[in-house]
């Protein structure tokens, strides 16, 4: 008898990207003239950069002759592209990254999905509340946790971000073994200093734990004091694992390309504490369940690094700043604490009370999506996270439309 | 301490493919002057179709307009690809296959890969051998096997595919759950009838097991009699999960693209008896864990569909069918025996000798590269597999030095 993997009955609900997509539909269906602003799902809506759709043309291009043609690439990723990423968003802000260390892949969801995999089952996994949710969910169908009660897996070590810590929580007094970070934060689009990340490295070298960094917004940092990279700390090669994407960097959200930073001398180890390098490990895993990105998307992330395709996708995301400035400085006239919006397009708002209430509230009175905090975690709760990935038009008629439904 | 995942230690050597191009690139670095052949790895050779390119053309274009651009697009596949495939690849020939049963991927590596997750640790996973190396090595890392022995995970059931059962092996008299198949074969390039695929699809429905049918290379298939599809046999709905790909389809090796097919009906079963139902399990996978293929891929996959498509793409294989035609001949006037090449792209011969060796012998004495068997499990030993993609000239041209090889 054929039996399914047990632990996918523990998942709650459905994933909270499609729990919005149903109200919103539904709402739509109810209301079908009225304009409806999103600014939930954190989702691209500029043209994609010119250089990139150069790129893309003449990759296609090449395809239809024989002698320019490519059929299967390496599984890790061109080297143009491998040398791109290394040299530009690596080496040349002082982090010793080489291509080799530098996995491509056609999305950094899959590969925080995956990455676990690399690991034993019995874990402790530390994992900020709130979170994107596919660092939990991927555990919970791994097998990592135990049942959920009000929200929260028994089995993982929950790192409160609260306005107490200023969304960044520190270490924990306890060891852990595995300890998932993202900043800019998703959601509360908080950012960590050298510091606090400091922080994090030197309690990860202590404790033998990896850090697994989402550094998916890095590009939307301005403040030059701020870490775009975890290896901009010292030691982080030895204990940290980073994830980046183009998705919100060049606008790739439908072109679909990301990359994965495991570090060459980067280790686990076996049960007897014998050091097991994961650079092996995850190129294992990377050849026999992948087949490689879409090549002339690999040429389209290339251009990214052109110096035209660096200043126009550079453009795109100061054009989403100004929409989180517009975002940020709108809720707190409305008299609304937030965090975020500065050097990420994301602002949680402290709604004063329920979250999904309030994102009903917003759906309802102002037709305006965003997403509710809860749907991230206990800590979420009261709070929703407004995403500045719109057109300037939409945003600032969003922002009119909140200010008259919550004055009312 | 961050302990990995012992069972990446069981998995043998490196991956098949990983260690033919170390020797073939070891060959090539003494012998620069060489001019290999490949006839090893199953890479398409000729440039994307005339209807493909334009397609994606279109889409890049598209993505290049505001009023145009897409961003995330259903994780699943887009509606319009959904659907073309279901009509085209089943409708058409009887198959009760809807849109919502598909799930498009950016690689049938990846889904055969991937599809383990959804059921329990412990299973009696059923295995052909010789084997497309994939299948065997996820279950090792997913740690649903022992340790290896001469070639063989403990474990594993494996289906002897030989020349006394014409490389289709029956089902085996006790009972399993879990059923990999793969027909046109990879590697043996073997057929299997209707009949013997209702022998296993009844198996399966006896003893509550599942089949994973790769049909990678259907494509192939020009005898009207052999089912291109599972869901040809009667009951198969109930029983089965498929795979297709556009890589040997439509040469889509380096644009990537494939889809799964999970029927809404299908269910595996918890340790009670009680049925759970496969496809919200892999929608869920599928949402969490990965973010949809490039739009401008599930353009190209669309047009693979158009009539101007259909007509090129048929042509591809058609040239591909000839060079296999070629192979085959070609080995049997040596007096080799051999199966595949007429319904398949690969041709499996008997060496009448180590594997590796003659792998070797055809390298150095032919400048041919092929597989050795021996990589693909016990039962390859003795055999190489030839695959027909590349040029007509290569393929004479190897077919001649082959000859004069082993003459010699």
């Amino acid at each position: 008898m054929i039996l399914a993997n047990e632990h996918f009955g523990k998942l709650q609900a459905s994933y909270l990207f499609s729990e919005i997509a149903k109200r919103v539909a539904a709402y739509q269906q109810a209301n079908p003239e009225a304009k409806i602003i999103r600014l939930g799902i954190g989702d691209v809506t500029l043209p994609l950069a010119a250089a990139c759709r150069e790129a893309m043309h003449k990759a296609v291009d090449e395809l239809g002759r024989a002698e320019t043609f490519r059929g299967y690439g390496p599984e890790q990723g061109y080297a143009f592209l491998r040398e791109a990423i290394a040299k530009n968003d690596y080496q040349a802000r002082g982090c010793d990254i080489a291509p080799g260390e530098i996995f491509v892949s056609d999305g950094s969801k899959c590969d925080c999905a995956n990455i676990q995999e690399l690991f034993a089952q019995d874990l402790r996994i530390a994992i900020p509340d709130p979170v994107y949710p596919v660092y939990v969910d991927t555990n919970v169908m791994a097998g990592r946790t135990g049942a959920a009660e009000q929200g929260r897996y028994a089995g993982l070590r929950y790192l409160d971000s609260t306005a107490e810590n200023g969304f960044v929580p520190a270490p924990p007094a306890e060891p852990v073994d595995l300890v998932y970070l993202c900043f800019p934060n998703n959601p509360t689009g908080a950012t960590a200093t050298k510091a606090q990340l400091k922080a994090w490295v030197d309690y990860a070298k202590a404790n033998k734990a990896l850090i697994l960094f989402d550094a998916a917004y890095e590009a939307f940092i301005r403040d030059p004091a701020l870490p775009r990279s975890i290896y901009e700390i010292e030691g982080a090669k030895e204990v940290a694992i980073e994830f980046r994407s183009f998705s919100k960097k060049a606008g790739f959200t439908g072109v679909r390309c990301a990359f994965t930073v495991v570090p060459e001398n980067l280790v686990a180890y076996g049960r007897d504490g014998a050091p097991v390098r994961l650079h092996p490990m995850w190129n294992r895993r990377h050849t026999t369940k992948f087949n490689g990105v879409s090549y002339p998307v690999q040429r389209a992330a290339e251009a990214v690094y052109s110096p035209e395709g660096a200043r126009q996708t550079a453009g795109q995301v100061d054009y989403y700043l100004e929409n989180a400035k517009l975002i940020r400085q709108g809720v707190q006239a409305l008299g609304y604490a937030c965090v975020g919006g500065d050097n990420s397009p994301y602002i949680w708002v402290n709604v004063k009370g329920d979250s999904w209430a309030f994102f009903d509230r917003l759906l309802r009175q102002a037709q305006v999506v965003t997403t509710p905090g809860a749907g991230f975690g206990r800590q979420g709760e009261g709070y929703i996270r407004i995403s500045a990935f719109n057109s300037r038009e939409n945003v600032e008629a969003a922002m009119a439309r909140i200010a008259a439904a919550l004055r009312a």
